[in-house]
């Protein structure tokens, strides 16, 4: 199973860098970190030993569930929302999810593909995954049955959606620590999906770069807020239970919401400290909750200020995203977009807002409605596109992605 | 001197990965690649011991010339255009740069901007470098003198221009291993400039991120070839002479060529091995070129195959962009593009073509000349925007760049 194996090597990094406890299983990005004073201690002299390139790290492609959802957020993203050619049936849906599963498990492992014009690209996946996802119109051109949720999302009225970055047939997410690898790997399966399918939008995303900070540093967005704090933990049941679906075909898949979010930076600039703070109840330094004092302290709901307001105001996102139904949780696993700004604009930068889940109307839809009631954060952020999918399952050796629909 | 500095960094650890011998001197790129055997060394019971992330690595800003330019390319570039706006005079021009010199200096140190919004941001350079460029309507707003190959390059018939991709008053280069630190930085820089300025054209890069193969590699293009072989090498004296113009307020700077050229990628990909690999002289597996067996060996222009023709074909880009004038020399240092694909199209790919030369005229001219007259790689190739700036040298810690013209 891909996820939990790449999973335990990132938490065990991420625990080793919070509390000290290097383990033999921490690979490259602990020796990333140790390789000065190892260096140093080899003695000025002495060649230095060489390990792989990060490049050289893979993500293991068949298993149980699909990379690229409980992976470790790789630094680069590319999502593609394709539509399908008016005359794809049934039969060719499974030829192109068997042409584009070949490719993806080749890419991912840093090999070409069949085929693939340019080898030499291929060769350093540096932990490449690649994600696919059906739209509501390619569910029923393969017959269904489709879950009751795929579908547009119900309008919101924060919503400005654009239907240049809305909607689509199949999602391709491509998601690595290089952007030339992730260029190539684009490249190599838009060829082969180009007798089925036309690009509909193409929206690429990007985090810190591999190796700017500490392994498990949570990533921050463009308002320079820590994002992405309180998010089911990968490997732990209480994630499985929040992704992974159990309905047919979909079992051991899970939905994706991606949301093209515009952030107005002008007008967010234009607040100070403390409002922005509390317009999230986090501070901006440490990601802390205004009730405590490092990024991970539980957030106090209860406490009030000395004038008897609460610490964490009303309106704060983090208040209202959350909720007291269990059932109303979310996987989100976002990227920073910034494209380049029109007229007189100096930027045009947003959130590529990127959930998963078992089921969108049962978790995300009444997230995003009490958002959608009151959230301070609306005042500088604005929905310009939407698009629901379902993730199917991984597969195995010889299977390919969709098969239990297609199949 | 910036560049000095951090060339030495960069030869050094060329030098150690090509012949095997580590040095003091080499920090943390040998680091990460020694990583995980000292780790191991070191016993899985201890903890790791921790060295800066490479999110912490600086250039130095102040110094005889711009970073930037002999800088060990980073993985990321945002190329900006920007045009004064109509009422900006000498006065404001000399404001403008203080302001931006000041924004750049703290920036690629790692500090957050005067007023910076969003600090949090600043605080991982990731050798952020930040190089300016005037057109030639800022040198005439500034009272000249200007270079008089300041002006656009001669219409070339390969040429097929697009007015958004061209020209421009003010160029502005930011450059780092993390897409984040440039973004932020993109958006400091635009905000002090929006009062003086509006962006005419903002293209971002790429090349391999930081880590994934071994330092000194040779970046590849979206054709798959290595790219960058043949190169002044910061350091010499040979890149010195190229490079740095000693013509009056320039002194100590140099120029700025800026092309986006699109790779048609879906002709070049119907092209067989050998075809591409005469297109250009160079086999494209390790760049070696047609007449060696390893990247770096001299070409032998004179080798002739066993019919008579030349093994490095009369049309090859190699041989037509070698001058037997050594006077026409340029540094080139390129970054991809990949943008959205448009239409039926799955790609819309290419170079930023990028060089540094003393005089444009004298170096990088004759050059196009060359090449627009013959050169295979024509046929999958087209300029589709140009710029030229004319880039002042670098500053002392109290002055500003520019300050040799507006000062
Ligand atoms: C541009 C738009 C958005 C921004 C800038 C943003 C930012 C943030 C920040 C800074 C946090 C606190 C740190 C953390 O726990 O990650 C947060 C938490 C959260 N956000 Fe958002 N968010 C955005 C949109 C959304 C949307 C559309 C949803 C779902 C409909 C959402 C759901 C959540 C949830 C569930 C949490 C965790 C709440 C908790 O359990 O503490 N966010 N967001
Ligand atoms: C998309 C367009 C271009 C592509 C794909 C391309 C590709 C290449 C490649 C693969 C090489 C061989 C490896 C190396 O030495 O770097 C090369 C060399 C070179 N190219 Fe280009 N190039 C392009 C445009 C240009 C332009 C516009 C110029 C200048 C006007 C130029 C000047 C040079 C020079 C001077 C060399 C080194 C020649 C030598 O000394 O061996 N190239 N290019």
């Amino acid at each position: 199973m891909p996820s939990a194996d790449d999973t335990r090597v990132g938490r065990a990094t991420r625990r080793q860098f919070l509390f000290g406890g290097a383990t033999a299983g921490i690979g490259v990005a602990a020796g990333a970190a140790g390789g000065i004073l190892a260096v140093q201690a080899l003695g000025a002299e002495q060649p230095a030993p060489t390990a792989p390139p990060h490049g050289e790290q893979r993500v293991p492609f068949f298993g149980a569930h699909q990379a690229g959802i409980a992976t470790d957020a790789q630094a680069h993203a590319l999502f593609l929302g394709l539509d399908l050619r008016a005359d794809v049936d049934r039969a060719d849906l499974g030829r192109l999810m068997r042409l584009l599963t070949d490719d993806a498990a080749r890419l991912t492992q840093g090999r070409p593909a069949l085929a693939d014009t340019e080898p030499e690209l291929a060769v350093s996946p540096a932990r490449l995954t690649v994600t696919f996802g059906f739209g509501p119109a390619l569910v029923a051109r393969a017959g269904g049955p489709a879950p009751a949720w795929l579908a547009p999302l119900p309008a919101f009225s924060i919503d400005r959606l654009q239907p240049a970055f809305s909607d689509g047939d199949l999602l391709v997410q491509i998601a690595a620590d290089d952007p030339l690898t992730v260029a190539h790997a684009a490249r190599m399966l838009l060829k082969d999906a180009r007798r089925f399918t036309t690009v509909r939008w193409s929206q690429p995303g990007f985090r810190r770069a591999h190796g700017t900070e500490r392994p498990g540093t949570t990533m921050r967005n463009l308002f320079g807020q820590v994002d992405g704090t309180s998010n089911p933990q990968p490997g732990t049941a209480d994630f499985d239970r929040v992704v992974w679906s159990d309905e047919g075909w979909l079992t051991g898949g899970t939905s994706a919401v991606i949301r093209r979010i515009r952030m107005d930076l002008d007008s967010w600039d234009k607040l100070d400290r403390d409002g922005r703070e509390a317009s999230v109840g986090r501070t901006l330094d440490t990601g802390a909750p205004l009730t405590g004092t490092s990024e991970h302290d539980e957030p106090d709901l209860e406490a009030k200020n000395r004038l008897g307001f609460p610490v964490i105001p009303v309106f704060a996102h983090l208040r209202r995203s959350r909720s007291d139904n269990p059932h109303e949780r979310i996987f989100r696993r976002a990227y920073n977009y910034d494209a380049a700004p029109a007229g007189d604009a100096v930027s045009d930068s947003g959130l590529l807002f990127v959930s998963f889940q078992a089921d969108v109307a049962r978790q995300f839809t009444p997230l995003q409605r009490r958002l959608d009631e009151l959230d301070l954060l609306n005042q500088w952020t604005t929905p310009i596109g939407s698009a629901v999918f379902a993730i199917p399952p991984g597969c195995a050796e010889h299977g390919f992605i969709g098969d239990t629909l297609l199949g």
